[in-house]
């Protein structure tokens, strides 16, 4: 059973968290909130979500999950502005999600979440960590899009630098401590990374006030940010690539 | 003869609302104002559209036909925001139009009305009569339009509703009493509408206060609006499809 | 030796002057500005820009010359909003133009300009003068292009007048006196322009307060507007078409 309400936006910030990895999702509904985990088909990147019962207006729940097409469901969310609010029921009998937007009742088949694994999310012990604003990283990545496929993230104690490396061109992005929320790192980390994936993932972040990263040497790099005013939060694991 | 001048906004709405049917249409100019009728290629379904002199800040003219190319129209008034002015000149000698848009003169080809019906509008008596605001019917279209071809339009003396089914999906609009600005229906009506003509003409009644709508049972819909302050008027006539 | 900081709009509006000519470009840096000259491959416009010092917030700069692809240029002036700074320093050893914007530091590799030519002037006493709004001329330019590839100039004592013919249509742009900020005409000028060309001379104007265009009789039209609040002045030459 799901009965929730909430501004349409919630909704949109979790699908642009998660599509940018799965075209498919499942979601794991529980008394206390909705979570779910996702590993994209190239195991190159993880997301894990949460979003507590407090980000809805109304949410009653029993344990249960359900399958979402989220291409499906960003198209439904589309017939609301971001200050409009949404209202989504579990209908068991049909295994559908019967949004209300406005006087529109859109019933929305669910997909099979069967055949769909839970990843086991790795613990990792990272070095350095660094909390910035979305938007200082998102120039660094767009500048970094047009020469190369690959971004390196560098901290030591004192800066956060992006690097970006074409054939003959160049983007670095340098940030000391006093542009930084937060800068924690005792030793030189410095690790490659897909820059499409990485760009997606700030991406997502853009509503948030700051977003984490925590960095290691040659190691997964994981990304974290609030969504829903606090009451949710995202986690990326993004696999290194190594230097060639 | 014609000498016509008026906010270029009130053309735009008369080739909005037409352009959806027929690529030309034959205009009917009087001294009193200007009007059209037409059927679109496949015959599913009809526009009739008047303009009265009123709508004009000045108009001067005697009987003529003029055949307009609605694609190049469209274009010529593409220079002018909406509420520039307009100045429109029948040259008889080279059967053309002369627009005046600033200081930019387009003289513009008219094409030949010879081979141009004339459609007879039919007579309807339909039991069902609802005035909405275009707004509402927008947002179930959209709704409609990810899912399915065809949309169910009904009324009751109580309610108005649109319902599309897709395949595993469903969509829904409901409006009782309460949210409609007239609605008059003594039986049960209901119709199916290709969608895609449907949201055309909806469409065109973008800038209108109302549209008003006219049921029966598998029943061509008849949908009004007004233009120009009032002072023009768009009647649709759209057959229904019969439920396979 | 070259550093310079300006505004990020005065270096997009140099781009935007010379790009629809060419692809690549020599700028010749001297301690008082930075000037280019080029020719279209077709060979039938040329464009003359320079900018002062005084342009720039910081200018300090020894003779050189250096090759800058324009395209690319475009991309990298993209991270910056109009009102952004931008600073760029010659990076003689890697031939590059180390580009600042903001936190971001984008090495730019250099083109060669050994095969570069470097485009004579050619000196021309043309009868007509005129200066006229970019926005006037824009509509009669935007009207054209849907009927002709050509655009017709012509000025006398009193008026200034563009013409475009279609097969059937026609667009006529008049302008007498008292509509141009100057007109000085002692003879009848007209000469048949590309439209294409012109269009887009007349779209890099339209930051300038005013554009001055020189005409003659089958001649080349010379057109003129400043740059960067007076401190940079660009000169195109456009050969004219010979009416068939």
């Amino acid at each position: 059973m799901l009965h929730a309400r909430c501004k349409a936006e919630v909704l949109k910030t979790l699908i642009d968290a998660t599509s940018t990895l799965v075209d498919e999702v499942k979601v794991r509904v529980e008394p206390d909130g909705l979570s779910l985990k996702a590993v994209d088909p190239a195991h190159v990147a993880m997301v894990e979500l949460n979003l507590r019962a407090a980000a809805f207006q109304e949410y009653k729940a029993d344990s249960m999950e359900m399958g979402l097409d989220l291409e499906k469901f960003k198209e439904v969310l589309k017939l609301a502005s971001g200050d409009d609010e949404v209202e989504m029921d579990f209908d068991p009998s049909g295994h559908r999600l019967v949004m209300r937007i406005g006087n529109v009742t859109r019933r929305m088949s669910l997909v099979d979440t069967s055949g769909m694994s839970d990843p086991k999310v790795p613990k990792l012990d990272l070095p350095a960590k660094i909390t910035i604003v979305p938007g200082e990283l998102e120039r660094g990545i767009r500048a970094a899009e047009s020469i190369a496929d690959h971004v390196a993230l560098s901290a030591d104690k004192d800066t956060f630098e992006l690097l970006a490396e074409g054939d003959t061109d160049q983007v670095h992005l340098k940030l000391d401590r006093s542009m930084l929320a937060e800068l924690k790192a005792t030793e030189k980390s410095k690790s490659l990374f897909s820059l499409d994936y990485f760009a997606n993932m700030v991406k997502a972040a853009k509503g948030a006030s700051g977003i984490q990263l925590q960095l290691g040497n040659d190691y997964p790099v994981k990304i974290e940010f609030d969504l829903a005013g606090g009451n949710g939060h995202v986690t990326y694991l993004l696999a290194p690539r190594i230097e060639s």
